[in-house]
């Protein structure tokens, strides 16, 4: 996230990080395209008027089903249940399994609920969800497919590139994707140079870190940026 | 709150009433109408956005005096600021009391902080508010004016009828206000009959309450109420 | 609350005290005998027990009415209700119009909720509840009179010394009430004694508290205690 | 959980899932009849009388393990220890190991706390706590045993059907038990050939689930789910 | 506050508001110089230390009220008790009576608790504290004198000015005390100002606040402001 | 824990433990000799007078590397951060490994956060903390280092035996850790004696826990431990 928090910030986009969430799967990284969806909590005046709209166009009430059927491989579902729990849970696992064929593994963050999380843990795609009930979804109503969403205080718009691992989310306008992997590359040599550095058992973490002290050092590591960056970059 | 409680759940909306809040003044009732704003955490892509139209239309950007600008006599300025309480400071005490000049005392309910409580607290408006801060409003866009919001677990509408007490605050969709009225003035004259009876020290509570146990009391109770309804009415 | 801190613990009463409640009237001592009611939460098989024997005895039903009609003056309501909130509402107005009727204004400590506080504020009658709720009393099973209930970190009896301030609650077994007066005596007088000498302005707080330094000053204030104690105890 | 979720609440039975637990081994299902234990916060009035009897017959005193020592093969040891940590621990490493022998490995939800969970975490049995501590349980006195407890918002009935994975316990009334297991097959072979239809790639989830739109496809799903339920009730 | 918010941030003094307290009397100001205690939890190698040094000074060990007993008039005491309850409190209502005389009604800010909260509602010295309990203050070693201590996420040095209303409270470095007072000024001019504008009922939020819009009502604000400074700065 | 918590209450030292630890490999055991490092709220009169002595003594200012360059093989490092979160993170994964290379593997407590968690947790070193973010260490002064600090409810004394397990934390003066070695061995025998018994199913536990009822038994046990301490000490 080092990567991210190192370029986001500094283009005033300070609010693209959540955390707080129960992680799936601890061990996998989640990358993609978000795909939002909005609910709030349900009143019949408006419920009706959503529901008519779509059963005049043949459909069989706007849930969350309508939503899902729109995914995309590469697609993250990202879904503002405003954190509710009983009632609150977005798919069970024979839906988390649909999700993870549409989306080819792609994942899903619901700042809600999910169901059945004894079978959604044996499947294989990352998940971060804020818990588990074993209700069914109801008392809310589908306000908004693909609209700027807000999940916690982060305004997610749709096509924000979705970066999870088991600290937290991140939700990076796609405009900086390209500038944010090329320092992740940076990111990844001054780690490994840093750390090459440490084992050599001569330094105090002050003459290495976050930039060697030392002009031959300084020297010496840009050297080696250079020399691994074109390296990566070949690939 | 009892009588709109007896009359909404059994209309379908059962998500009207949100309670949590810090109450400006509990012994004063609010009764007004919703006039919602909604705030979004901050990003600069959409915030230029926003701002740009505005300008463009000769305003100095979007910003909460925009919406206060707008507020009418009898309204009640709804805002959701997701709880922000640094940053999520929508008035302090000047604009508290413009919007008590502007609303003639309609009153306030911010998902979020207001600033310099303790000049607010003298100022005779009901206000609810989650918390206070000394900040000024920051890190944070304007995203609507008079659209449905969400206030913790209520989807409010511009036009619900807002009213509050020191327990809570009930969003009652305009269609409902008759009936609720109606409601209140029979829930009155439930509640003097009960007590009256009470004072002769006769009774078991369960000889009256809810309703008369014995006939002749049932029959004694429904002709006090025609009466009282009908006296009360006259007004 | 000092006076009883004084002699329970040491008699090995340590789990007799409990706070975090919302207080109806701060200002307002509450002193009465515990009138026990438990709840726990309805499951049909036990609650169909229950209230057949109630019906089987000409009742309605085993309800919160049920108990409310057997208070008596002096006694203090003390109801487990778990903490419940919504449906977790042991009285209205209405009701506790009538418990104050009942009581002579003993008082309600309520492990839960009650309805329409706006109406309740007016009454004079102290009353401590964890939170309050529009909704009627559901879900429920009333599952034990003037039995053992455990309040918090209480385990009160029915018959209990119910003391309340705007500190909290102790809940005295009986055999203690005289010693904790006579102590409450002697805490008053020593409270006098004691600012009385801070007023003189002539000595620092450890000359004085807890007990004074100088041999002089204790046989003065040991004087005092002796005097003032008998002048109360004519009364 | 959901073959439960199914069930239960269309027989009124709302309140008899749990969760919020700390899960030993969250690979590991817990199936058992619920042996019921409750504590309360200790007074020494009670305390006594309890202990005297308990000696009178020969007992060391009424303690938790005096209902360890009745536990049997395929129990469940349920505790109602309100949620007390410091103090609060009704086994160490060793007792749960006894636990573990005398149910066979029946499995433990304590609503309390638990002591040397380092040494617990090696031992094979399904347990479920709020907490862990290293004091001894101490400051409560053991009220009941095979009564009907409260664990958080369920009431528990001694002989209940107790099972638990990783998302929360139910607490299943044994009448119910048949009903469920039939369920639990049905809903075994409806995810089966959701899946199997998923894994096709033709259709949206909507088409198949929660039941199939097309009538061919229905009649397609009735005839799996015979021959299926008929193949897994052969064995 | 906002005159200090508009002050202390600006000079990189960003750390200096601390809330979340318990306030004895919303309705009055605290204003004094920070004296300072700092506890940490007892264990005896450090308090045998701490207490041998007193002693053998003469004392009777180091406690609250070697602390208490240094107190001068215009002090404010505020201690860092690390937010304890049970055990973790300065003062009953002898004590505070005491502090209230000695700092001639100074104030006291506890990140702790205290006793006797019925007693010490009745006397007339601010108060803010975080819990009230009937405990004694036990547990606890005094560990230091006007030293640098942290309450909550501030920093305190004795000498500061402590400035507390209902919303919170300001720990002000005296290099800023005039500059502040000077800002008070000037804000107290610019809200009488812009609500005798608002009063007018001419103008938008917007046209008045934060600064005139128009240029000549800027001029007029400036020469009013000018007007009253010199009348608030001739007395 | 349990060895620990035989002895240390026994000696006065009540407040040695601590817990509520993200806890980053629950399967390691933590074992080694505290370093104490405090940080405070940053207000620039201190964090200047505290960089400028640094920097006169040809430094770069105090900073956490100042702390981490000092640590030495077998030190944990603990380090009061006051729970801070955003901004607390005293270590990403560069220092994190630089820890583990300088104290061989020893540890680190932080009651603040810690960076880039992805990275670390593929390093094998304990690791104990409140929370992790992306931040870097920001607005915060270190104040100390190897001086007595306060982590939760424990006063840490540099020097102190840290033993860490997935439930907690033990801070041990280290004049007691031969006593609880001893004890330790012992806890052990009794374990393994308690177990084999449990093992033969002939016992209820309270013939044989904690201590065996039947003097037979106790002796057979006290044979036992003595022939095993023996084993176990020779080596």
């Amino acid at each position: 996230m080092e990567e991210v928090f190192g370029v986001l910030p500094g283009k005033g986009f300070r609010n693209q990080y959540e955390d707080g969430w129960q992680v799936l799967h601890p061990g996998k990284k989640m990358v993609g395209r978000a795909f939002t969806v909005q609910f709030m909590p349900l009143r019949p005046d408006i419920d009706n008027v959503v529901n008519s709209k779509n059963r005049a166009a043949g459909g069989r009430g706007m849930n969350n089903q309508v939503a899902i059927d729109m995914l995309q491989p590469g697609d993250v579902l990202v879904v503002d249940l405003f954190g509710k729990k009983d009632g609150g849970t977005i798919v069970g696992d024979n839906l988390f399994y649909y999700v993870m064929k549409a989306t080819k593994g792609g994942g899903m963050v619901i700042d809600g609920a999910i169901r059945d999380l004894e079978g959604i843990a044996a499947m294989d795609m990352p998940g971060y969800f804020r818990s588990s009930h074993p209700s069914f979804i109801t008392n809310v109503t589908l306000t908004g497919i693909n609209i700027p969403i807000r999940v916690g205080n982060v305004t997610v718009m749709p096509g924000d590139l979705v970066v999870g691992d088991r600290e937290g989310i991140y939700f990076i306008p796609p405009q900086f994707a390209q500038e944010i992997m090329d320092k992740a590359d940076e990111v990844h040599v001054h780690d490994e140079w840093t750390r090459k550095k440490f084992d050599e058992g001569k330094y105090k973490s002050s003459d290495i870190y976050s930039s060697p002290r030392d002009p031959e050092l300084r020297k010496e590591y840009q050297e080696y940026l250079k020399k691994r960056l074109e390296e990566i970059r070949k690939k």
